[in-house]
Parts: C-alpha cells; sequence; structure tokens
C-alpha cells in the first residue's frame, strides 16, 4: 500500500500502527520522527523492530513518506500541523488517531486556513492502560472499530486510502461527523476514564488512612483499569474535549443524586428498576458488541 | 470436616460454596434449602450435582447439619434467622456469605437477644455479574479475600472451623470488626456498583436515541460489567448499607465536583495532578495484589 509510513510519535497507538501496518504488509518502510527528547525511545522503538529508522528532523522524516500517521498527544497537534506546513505535500496521505477530532480538525483549519483535501482525521477505538512503544502490539486495533470522520473538501481518495489501511489491519471503519464523534466518545471514553480518576483518588486517600485496597476484589479491579490510564494523554482529552465532557458530569451527577435520593427515602422500587434498566441496557451493548 | 452440609439458598454463591466444598473433600454430604417457589432451582441444582438433595421444609434440611451456610439474599436473612431458631442446634456450625454484616449481626441479636455464639458472620469477597446455580464454580474462591466479623462472645472453635473451611476452599482470611467491614465494602464494592448502574444507565438512555454503544470499547466493557449485576442483590445490600454508602456517594460527588471544576477554570497542574495521584494508587492497589 505504502512506500514509506512515517509516524510522528511513537508511543503505544503509533508504535501499534506500525506493528500492525508491518504485520499486514501495508508498508516497505516504516520511519519514526520525534524530537530531540524523544530521541530515547525511538531509539527504543528501532531496536524493538517498531520501525526501520528514525529521525528529529521532520524534513529527514517526510522524505519520500507517502503516508503520514499522527500519533502525538493531542495537545501537540496544533505544534505538529505547524511545522509539517512547510512540506506539506499533495501526494502524501496524512491522518492520526487522535482521541477527539473537533480539536484537529480546528488546529488544522487555524494552520492551513482549511483543512487539508489529504488529511484525513481518524480515530481508532482502542487502546489500554499501559504506555510506550514498549506496549505496542500488532493486534491492539483487531477487531475494534475505526471512526473516519471527513469533512465535505475531503478527498475521496484519501479517505478510501486510509479505510483501506485500517481495514487490512483488521478493523471495522465507521464515518461520523466530527462534533458528533466529539459528543459520543465523551460518552463512551472520556467521561468513564474522569469517572474512573474520581473513584480511585477517592479511594486512594482513604487507603492511605487505612487499608482498603486490599479488601478490592474483582469489580473494583475491571471498574479501575482505566484509572491507570496516562496522565499527559488524558489531561490533553480532557481539554480538547471540555465542552462536552463538563454537561456529561452534570448528567452524570444528576443520575447519581436520584440514586442517593432514592436510597436515602427508601424508594426502593425506583432503584430496583434504575438498576435493573441499567442491567438490562448492558446486556444490550453486549448483544451489539457480538454483532 | 462436616458429614453434611446445609445450604440456606443455592445461587451463585451458595452453589459455588457447595462446588468448592465438595471438590476439596470437606462434607461427605451437600443438602440444600429454598422455599418453595425456589423449587425449580433446588431441583436443577440437584441435577447439576451441585448439591445431593433439596428440601422446602427446614427441619428436613438441618436434620443432622452439622454445618448451615445462609447464602441468601441480605434482605432475607432476618427471616431466615426467625425459621431457623426453633431448629437451633447448640452442635451445629452456623455462617454466612452475606455482602454486608451489620444487618446479619442486628438481624441475629433482633431474633436471639445476642447474636448465637455459633453464628461465625462471615464474608468472601468473590462474586461474578452472572447469577443462579448455573453460574457457580467451585474456583469463586480461591485466592480470594474471605472477612469474618467475629463479636466479643462468637465461640473461637466455630471460628476456627469456618476460617479452616474457608482457608482449605482457597480463600485468604481476615478478621475485622463489623463496622469496620462494612465501611471498608461500602467503598470497594457498594459505591462501584451504584456508579457504575448510574454510568450505563445514562449512556442506555442516550443509546436509545442515538446509537453510542457502538463505539464503547474495552474500557467501558471492563468498567461497566459490575452493572449486569443481580438488581435484588443490590437493593438489598444498598439499604442494609444505606449509612454507609450515602456518605460515600457525597465524598465522589466531591471527587467529581472538583474535576469539573478544574475542567472548567482550565487548572491544569490540579488535573494533571489528580490523574497522576490516581494512576499512582491504582498501580499501589495492583501492587497488594500480589502479596
Amino acid at each position: 500500500m505504502f512506500a514509506r509510513l512515517c509516524l510522528i510519535g511513537v508511543g503505544l497507538i503509533g508504535g501499534s500502527v506500525a506493528k500492525a501496518a508491518r504485520q499486514q504488509g501495508l508498508c516497505r518502510e516504516i520511519v519514526g520522527y520525534g524530537r530531540a527528547q524523544d530521541a530515547a525511545n525511538l531509539q527504543r522503538a528501532q531496536q524493538l523492530g517498531v520501525i526501520d529508522s528514525y529521525f528529529t528532523d521532520l524534513g529527514a522524516a517526510l522524505s519520500a513518506a507517502d503516508c503520514v500517521v499522527i500519533a502525538s498527544p493531542v495537545g501537540a497537534v496544533s505544534g505538529i500541523f505547524k511545522q509539517l506546513q512547510p512540506y506539506w505535500n499533495p501526494q502524501t496521505v496524512y491522518t492520526d488517531v487522535c482521541s477527539t477530532k473537533t480539536s484537529v480538525v480546528q488546529a488544522a483549519q487555524a494552520v492551513f486556513g482549511a483543512v487539508p483535501v489529504n488529511f484525513v482525521p481518524a480515530h481508532p477505538i482502542a487502546g489500554a492502560e499501559c504506555s510506550g512503544v514498549e506496549a505496542a502490539t500488532a493486534d491492539l486495533f483487531r477487531q475494534r472499530r475505526l471512526i473516519i470522520t471527513p469533512l465535505d473538501n475531503t478527498d475521496p481518495r484519501c479517505l478510501d486510502t486510509i479505510q483501506r489501511f485500517w481495514e487490512a489491519i483488521g478493523s471495522s471503519v465507521s464515518l461520523m461527523g466530527v462534533e458528533h464523534h466529539d459528543t459520543v466518545l465523551a460518552a463512551t471514553s472520556h467521561l468513564p476514564h474522569l469517572l474512573a480518576f474520581a473513584l480511585v483518588g477517592l479511594l486512594g486517600h482513604k487507603d492511605e488512612q487505612r487499608e482498603i485496597f486490599k479488601y478490592a476484589a474483582g469489580g473494583f479491579k475491571d471498574f479501575s483499569r482505566i484509572a491507570s490510564s496516562d496522565p499527559t494523554m488524558w489531561l490533553d482529552i480532557c481539554q480538547a474535549n471540555k465542552q462536552e465532557i463538563i454537561p456529561l458530569i452534570q448528567q452524570y451527577q444528576a443520575e447519581l443524586a436520584k440514586i442517593e435520593h432514592y436510597l436515602h427515602t427508601d424508594q426502593t422500587e425506583q432503584l430496583f428498576a434504575t438498576f435493573t434498566y441499567a442491567r438490562n441496557a448492558r446486556q444490550r451493548y453486549l448483544d451489539q458488541l457480538e454483532d
């Protein structure tokens, strides 16, 4: 598919894209780009065979690259677009893997005036609570969803190329509007992460005073897994998507306040209905997972 | 260890106790007791070999039983103590597996005047979101914690018997005060379940209006697992432990409000510190799991 795939950022996601692309034979060569302070990580990525070579000079990294994947933290994307601008090549396909799309699209608009027709905003709905290239795996995206949020002016051939790339990696691709993506992901991903951070923080402080983690079992272990996520990545995501996240937090607090009220006033039927509704909703979620 | 083990209630937990006891050769015979409306379930338990026989007559079930395990929903315990009272045998060891301990102890005190010296309140910190005897497994309690909350007057020989029973099943036994148990479990188990019910309910309603479950990935799947828990069991637990749960919900709301405030006012350092603290706290939790 590609002669040279260039990853801008070679962490968990960038590294996994590289490994998956290599495994599926989607590119002849893979190069990584990072800042000077990322050199040790890039070297490690090369040692691991995730990438063939690395550069801290962007022009050198981009030379002959026919596909460029921006796999940096969301907060770095604006600066990356600025760096890319002088080298922007109409023959190259550019894409990203960021967890928010509005901020990425707005960053592109700010730098280029309009989102370039050969930039295809994308987001693989996959991840792990581990970070870094050591955790990268070729299977991270297999049987996972991938959302592309094309703009009106996105070049259909570039869109098709990126779609086929991800399908070859094993993902199921959906197209969605930019804002809709951020609304949906705020609910299914961003809010749950904040809820987990809040719970583990609360229990963490209690545990410091008196052992409680010792008595926390499987339910807590699963529930809290996403609280092991990378703080930098999540700070970026929250800032980028705060317009969607803040109202959701408020809606969640209202839901929790209802449960507290039912409990306080012994409204057992309402509590039972609430728990039953949730259980049935989760079953609905599981059923569609198998589709 | 026992000639005849009698399970009062043969669902997921009671059934798993039976299977584990059988597997470890801890009893010669296992009988189950339930109400007339539970007969079909008891019959199924017998068909599955979980129990050898069943009774809907309590006197018959208890006959020659040297160990009785109350494995009913928490809300039924008071009625069960009343039914047991006429048959209470000082030579028999009685115990339970309820998720709350104060309500069980208070129920025993209300029926007997004081908690009988041969009743050993216990709670296996284990479970699954599945319900019913079909989900019962001999391994449910292996390498899990078991909390016994003895009273001052609990017969040390009975305590020792129940402790050895659970250790033979593979659990690691801790002793704890009754109220302390409920305080700790409110934080590590009861609150997380309510948080999961609230989130899945909120997202369930959104999904009815517009597909979002389709885009919810591994993080949500794990986080929400406990929302598949049995509504009856959790209604009982919440009612039994509301004195501990309600303040915790309020503390959690405060934690969430802080995060919302930091996000709203762009206090990025505080947000980063919050996420980092949570991540480190989870690591502390994981580290002690391996001990």
